[in-house]
């Protein structure tokens, strides 16, 4: 709800076609669906350019469905992340148009937004393990209506194989680089090119890794700047970043 | 046993009524039943006002049972707090009349307390996963006699949804924030009102989240003064302490 | 600003009595005074129902010197918390009836509010040295105008102490429980009183103390219910929420 | 192999009884018995007082199977802790004389050792759930030919409970208290006795319990002197430290 | 050195131009200044877009200075971070046009970029002990050719304050959000905004704040997808990449 | 106050000689003395054998001058730990007759305890780093009655150091380890000896140690039974162990 | 590709031989097999003087067989870490050539290294249930043509067991320490031996060993110099950093 | 002592050259000069080919000098790390001979050993922050006589830097790698090379740096093999290792 609809509101109770009461239940009722456990955000497309999004993890089938049955099923959207099989088959059963990104575990009920520019969002990663955290911050970007290209297992223990793929660092227009272990690929590539970096920290690795802890305190103190982190494991919200930034300096 | 039944034990030892021996054993053998494995604390309701209540969390099924078994058939009121249903089974076995707050992981036998006045306690969760310990809080404290209210999934990446339930946060007397990830819905409720808040961070998150910790500590570092916290997914402790002061001020 | 404002607000956009755009800074302008570097929330009283409070740690003595001089000369109350003879000094320059509790380490400007009832809040630490910090939630306590009994040094390994104070204790009507080391005294005053008990871990103690971590995670884990927990020597938070439960039940 | 046995030694090489080389290799060879990927300490009761134990967790059944098939089948005393069902079922098939403690998750092949003296042991738990850990301590003790009293589920949430069991506590003559959660009753009772007191903590509890950190960090930091504390879980350990201490000042 | 560079080279060396012996040294002389214990990156600026910076912290002042001095004396452009006022006094002496930007802790030798658009960075701080930080990102953002706006000590207990301030916020093209304590701040702003929001946690608190790792983690696990964090105290850092996607879409 | 005596209170309540009020009182005022920030535990030495000793650390002078005056002058022992020389000077004002061990940082009032027995304490360093714990840990056995003898600085490096001392590791009743670093030197010791060990982690080491976390963990790790761990730092708390165990079975 | 290569491209360029054109391609690619999720750093044997090895923990079957279908089938040696059963049996399908070993948890596709020399690596373990990843060093030690002797289950609790073994101790080229709980036996053997320490700390334990990090950081603060340490259950790069440094002195 | 000694020895028992009990006391007395509160290790040259080196932080002045002090004026090498200016000049004052190495912090009385070899161990720093403890290792390598290379400041954020440097890299025999921040200098070096790397994480930096342990976990996950880890700051062990390892292959 912004200023010119709050304008709008005012001038018509000062004309009277609002009454008071009623000016008071609208500004109290913002648009949202209320599902008693759930709230679905109805007005975040308006409020920030995007939906909103459901977090499968530590939701219940239940849960899951509750929310995406409380949708109206004229809702054109719906997008969930960190989704199981079970999850999608049970969105699936609701809405028979949904669509499963195996490898990003990303549900996606309607179309992708159409792309705006060429400009790309490239995708790295430093191991194969780490493919699916990156496909979860590829499948979003792509999403939302971004180039996405990805060069996965390009780590450092094997560096010359950046340099095959040297172009498309240095030709992309924002990087995401997903790694786990000791997360060093986000200085190397930090250090080497000249657009953003968004370092995802992946819980891959074992022992002294504590669960993604060393990759993630190693991407925070990159000392290449020009680089910023995201939590463990949160492929989308890089995704999500990259699409931002890769947006801007477009027309809206 | 408080000071006046010292008082009439000590009278009793004058008059001769009771005898030196007899008198230390009442000293000595305060009022609990022993189990052996567990002593089941009768006296609780007399000294603080509400009775033992049996956390099954980290209990085996057998521990259980030996607990409501060994206390009398009329007890009239049994509570056990994270209970999953091969728990409930079990009482349900021993006490017919046990009841399942399935949500809440709640088991209750008896009746909850009457209701003194109509001062509500109100909570609030960031998210759809942290229900689960909302309502560990919001059953403990309907039982413990208190008008509970509701409002979930009003997180902080839609704070609007706040906005429409502003007259239920200005009217509660206490309010309980039940909420993972970041755990900042504590610290907005907590600017917003002139009301007690007990912020009740929850494992619901992954990554950096590490099992709660950083609710737990965005809680504690709360900058609004006039809110507490309890242990990461601790909802019986939240609902109990709101029901403690949600009667203050009742004539008892 | 609350509904009623608002309502009034409206009536007079109707009436015509206040032109649109009028209505929308007054919307907008919140009260508050703008220093630059700090902004005093001089809304804070009438929505919370008590004024913002300066937190001296951390801030150079030329801001809490600029902030103190930002304020209108005739704010009849300020309070200050953890500050040294330095900052005290600094106000006392500007401010000249500023009062230092040096224990508390708490400043006043201005008087405390007036009791309106005897219940009482009890402060106990466990040792001496945590006595700074019970001092701050005491202070704070009566500032906020509360009856305060203190007993302090009565910790766990002499718990005998407890017992000539057995009176007091069930007397208080809140209860707060300062304690550094291993934190156990709040769970032995959480097991005997009936009142609410508000833990303050300190940073009292040496080696895998870890600067109050130890009392932290014991009071947290707190297994006698009734009891709350603030951040490591926050004696100020403590002695406000105590204040606000105390104040409970009393005609406002 | 102490003093005496090497001036033996030295005696035989001098008088030619034993030649050099033979003198080297019974120096070399310390009665071990070598199974590849395990060596049974055959020579522990002698330098230590009692046996090498065997610690089944983290070891495969295989492995358990092959130390003490490996052992000679005259071997009389063999023990086993945090062994499971499984690990107990293997060893009864080898040796048919194997008893378990299935609370313990003790297995015992042999008798347990003579009391020389009536002087106890208490084992004390705060909770319930802390049983399985004070029975390890327990029946460790039992084994080691002390006499064990028990009091279990004395928790610091009922503190009186402690009080009909005053005559064994201040009867006791070595004290192991097993906590999890905020392990505060080692601190009761290391405050109100006099003889020395083992605090196992343990990792029951949730949350901000830390699987047993918060009870290590508790105990660590217990301000009664005349405590020390064990690992985690450590029943076997305050078990077995208990008895060293329990039999000093017997005649050996 | 670019790809053209390199085909320049090779060019070269098939025309004679250059010998092969000359090739090779050039290809491995990349450009930098090698001072022994420090080597400048001059390079720098042309591969990445902006030239090395000098972190003080950690350094002497001895080798700040040799630092400085080994730069040759036509370097137009030096930047320093961190720097106390001893630095700076060190850098004056060599660097005459020095100036000290005191709450930021910036040296700047030489002049701002120019700013090529009139696109707005907003820098945000919750209170006022975060204004050092929060300057760290401002000036490092103006010298590099952004117009900044700052709003400080709008923190979560008095959120209304930002309200006044909307405009602003929507405005804004990109966002810094500077928070230390529980960092509640970026939470809120990343669910209020469309562009993109980078969060600072600062040391800035006491007790469980563990010197901003209670900020870090609230803002690493900050639910509204359109954040990203830096490194605690990282002013530089976040200003260098505000500044990174300020400039995007700006024709080069 | 012992079962006798309450026995012997009661009888007299039962004459008359002792009224019911007075029985009380006494039954409520346990002997300590009320400083008012301090209470002093007179009543410790009957109950727990030894008086309460003044941790120093944490405490002001001023708060450590009003203890010891707050004492009666003809308190016979008064013993303070972790004293540092302003301490001992303050104290020495009051009472002429103090004596300072500055190597163990303990402040001595009247005499030590006379020894009962010849059996030793053995105390060990693994460095000499590790001298002042080691002293704390000595001086405290000694005034409490004890044969101590030392050994310093025979770390696990230069392990044969040990051998030479072989006589006194085996002719110990009680060994106190204390190391810092690795602490390996613990589970040597506690792998060879048959009497109990008590390991004290110190602080001492530098980067990965983590302020003796590093020592700390090893011991509590430690796979030789037979040991057990104070807190780090805590000599004092060792020294008190091993003397309650090495007087058990003297005749008292 | 090392300089001659680069000399001699650069000949062919100056002739004519090589376009300009092709010699950045070659440049650019160098020698690699993109799978798209995985690339095989088949240049790795050129360069490091081992191939790229697989580490199976943390990649899904369906990743290892397509890595493995990928790679031409006349490669000759392909070697898998922390392999389980199934990822065994998905590669013998592929390459019937397939060895597992089992204890070590290691496939081997081709043949092991031909020994150069008869220096041994010694690979001790300190229990039987660090033996896994003791077999993961010494069997990667194998396979890259060492001779590798095996001493298991030496721990600390019997330090005995080591003297039967001093000759191999002594003998030794290069040993491998794997120990977990405390990890103390790094210490001890780095305290007797010339030769260098490879320390493997395991998550072998329980309690506060904290999966590993006991024994991680006790072999990090290991006071003897001549030790190193590596990642917890990194039997695999234990072994490898052991035969690289057996290597060293033969002629290559 | 080792084995043709103790032949030796017992041949002389059996010829009755030595008496039993001199025997006896011969391997007793193990050579190390006892100066109580240190014991210096003579012997340590022998066992383990360099002799034992003084670390002063932890130790007293007074400490340091008893042990200088306490040596035979004629031994002919002490060395000293981690001394400060004061530690020199006590040192001085007692050895005229000694040489204070002063970025290394490195105190030396007598020569350096002799270079055996022209085999270079390469000490790298990823910034200039680093060189105190590079310098440590350099120079602990250049006194047990090696050949030392340094490059410093070449870290990650202007990888180009290590260009120039290729043949150093490829030409070392062993590589020590100094960086704090992120540490990921190691893994670019150890995806490099082909000879042994060893990491030497620093407390260089700040925020989540948490003083070094970024840095230490970054190393230890270190996805390249051939790389391990020392201590934070642990100069000297990294020196010292490196030169056992580079002195392999040598004749002796």
């Amino acid at each position: 709800m912004d200023k010119e609809e709050i304008k709008t509101l005012l001038k018509n109770v000062k004309t009277g076609k609002t009454g008071i009461d009623d000016a008071l239940r609208v500004l109290r009722s913002l648009p949202y669906v209320d599902l008693g456990e759930a709230k679905i955000d109805t007005h975040r497309d308006l409020r920030r350019g995007f939906p909103e999004v459901i977090l499968c993890q530590g939701k219940s089938i239940e849960q899951i469905k509750r929310i995406v049955s409380g949708l109206s099923p004229d809702t054109k959207f719906i997008m969930a992340t960190k989704a199981d099989k079970a999850a999608f088959r049970a969105i699936k059963r609701i809405r028979a148009d949904a669509v499963y990104y195996e490898r990003a575990k990303i549900i996606l009920v309607g179309k992708k937004r159409r792309k705006k520019s060429d400009k790309t969002i490239l995708v790295l990663t430093a191991g194969t393990s780490d493919v699916p955290i990156a496909e979860e911050a590829a499948v979003t970007a792509e999403i939302m209506g971004n180039s996405v290209e990805r060069i996965y297992d390009i780590g450092v223990a094997g560096v010359h194989r950046l340099f095959g793929n040297k172009d498309k660092l240095l030709g992309a227009n924002v990087i995401v680089v997903v790694a786990g272990m000791e997360g060093a690929l986000a200085s190397i590539i930090g250090g080497l090119v000249q657009c953003p970096v968004i370092s995802v920290p992946t819980s891959v690795g074992y022992g002294a890794n504590f669960e993604g802890l060393a990759a993630l305190l190693s991407m925070l103190n990159c000392c290449a700047p020009g680089t910023v982190t995201v939590n463990i494991d949160n492929g989308f919200g890089a995704g999500y970043f990259a699409s931002l930034i890769n947006h801007m300096g477009e027309e809206e």
